[in-house]
């Protein structure tokens, strides 16, 4: 297998970098490339079987929608409402960590769908974005409004539709009282519950409804030989997105790669918006 | 709308009567019909509109076939196995409360597609019927074989790609920390459940399993219209399996209307194998 020395530029768990050496004729020296899952460094080696795509340099897309509206969140959004969920016109759709890098592409597709779209998130700064930046019809910040089934109860008066859960636990628990007949629910990832020993997570009791109302949840990882197949569908649909202006897109840029833990905790501790990057080294 | 006094036969949740007096030209006095949700008790009056099928009186089926195989039960092994989990030859399939009415049809249905079946249930006796008389290839009794992460890991060394759910609760739970990539999970009931309040549920922790292994977990109700749509698909089906003699029943018939509350509690302690009906005159 031939390989090839990159100098990475920006990084995520999905990366963007130049070329710096190349032993596959098919990469050049200087040219900028994607990959997944590269390791958090300024340089690295790594198989050329490895990169999954060229980006033309003088292009009229930034290179960060390629991390973002392009690239994982944009395309697990996309495989949870468009694939998963296949919510129709007018349902009612609810959205977890809305504000965040999946949420706030997830929203927008679901908008463009002609859905109404409620989203909950972790601050009033953040509740203002979804509705103001990313057209959620409604939002709510689940610390002030605790009580959940409270909240879903106002914000859904005719039940849910479909859910894109990225945060389980009682949240998950709190939708599944909500949810209307053939409801959907896309499971795309768990932020409450990844710290946790399982057997220490806090249990989901009431799955039984889920019988009672013909409710579908299908969990999913982008990365999965089936979604996989789907990414050509995804790049056209989400580039014409793109460059119609139908989907918008916001950043948070952590800069040099002594910023790595900073930029992984603000994961964690709510105080995130929109996707996080890191650039490891200037451009 | 006009109406029939029906003479009932055999009754369960869904039930079959002879037409005692109708004032619909549709429905005879003396035809033997079938319908859902009959009232426990030796007549009733109902709509006509109620009456889903008119049986021969001298066919080649007998009648408690109408109330098991090509009653509720077996449409509901259909659907939680033919429509739902569509496994593949080879298939490794779980499938819970095996003895019970659903869970003796979802294993024939599944060993017809070619599948390796094993099942759980609650008595050695009831481990011997499943694999004698229904042709699981295995079995175990989850009163004896208490670890059920041991028991799954023993039955189940290839892992587990569809899962028909009739119990819920523990059982769920270590299912989903056995399941291949893409499994599916039919949740037909969760007898496990119904006596107590959602809040007071043991809840399922590991749900994030379903991420990572890209899991489809539905619940579904017979009588719901997307599925009793398919009513007429199942009944062609399986009446071949029947005539060919591809699927064997068992049936626990218990006699008048005093028996009611003794036949509907088997149904919670473990002690009835296959079918429950409630004979409520003789015929």
């Amino acid at each position: 297998m031939r390989s090839c020395l990159w100098e990475v530029q920006v990084v995520t768990s999905f990366g963007i970098g130049r070329v710096v050496e190349s032993t596959d004729d098919k990469y050049a020296k200087g040219e900028i490339v994607t990959g997944p899952f590269l390791p958090v460094a300024e340089y690295c080696v790594v198989p050329s079987d490895f990169i999954i795509k060229k980006i033309e340099p003088n292009g009229d897309i930034p290179l960060p929608d390629y991390l973002s509206c392009l690239g994982v969140p944009g395309f697990a959004a996309w495989v949870g409402i468009e694939v998963l969920g296949e919510p129709k016109a007018g349902s009612n759709v609810f959205i977890s960590a809305a504000a965040g890098g999946v949420g706030m592409y997830a929203g927008q597709l679901a908008k463009l769908r002609g859905c109404r779209v409620v989203g909950s998130t972790g601050s009033d700064e953040k509740v203002i974005l979804v509705k103001e930046e990313f057209g959620y019809d409604e939002a709510f910040n689940y610390k002030k409004e605790t009580d959940l089934d409270a909240a879903l109860s106002k914000y859904f008066p005719d039940g849910i539709d479909m859910y894109l859960d990225n945060v389980g636990g009682k949240m998950l628990e709190a939708v599944l009282n909500h949810v209307n007949e053939g409801a959907r629910i896309s499971l795309c990832g768990m932020i409450s519950e990844y710290n946790k020993v399982w057997t220490e997570r806090e249990g989901v009791r009431n799955l039984l409804n889920m019988v009672g109302k013909g409710v579908r949840m299908e969990g999913f990882m982008v990365g999965s030989p089936s979604h996989l197949a789907r990414l050509g569908d995804f790049a056209r649909e989400m580039e014409g997105h793109l460059r119609q202006g139908r989907i918008r897109s916001k950043h948070k840029i952590y800069h040099g790669v002594e910023s790595f833990l900073e930029s992984l905790q603000s994961l964690f501790s709510s105080s995130n918006m929109g996707k996080v990057i890191l650039q490891v080294k200037p451009s």
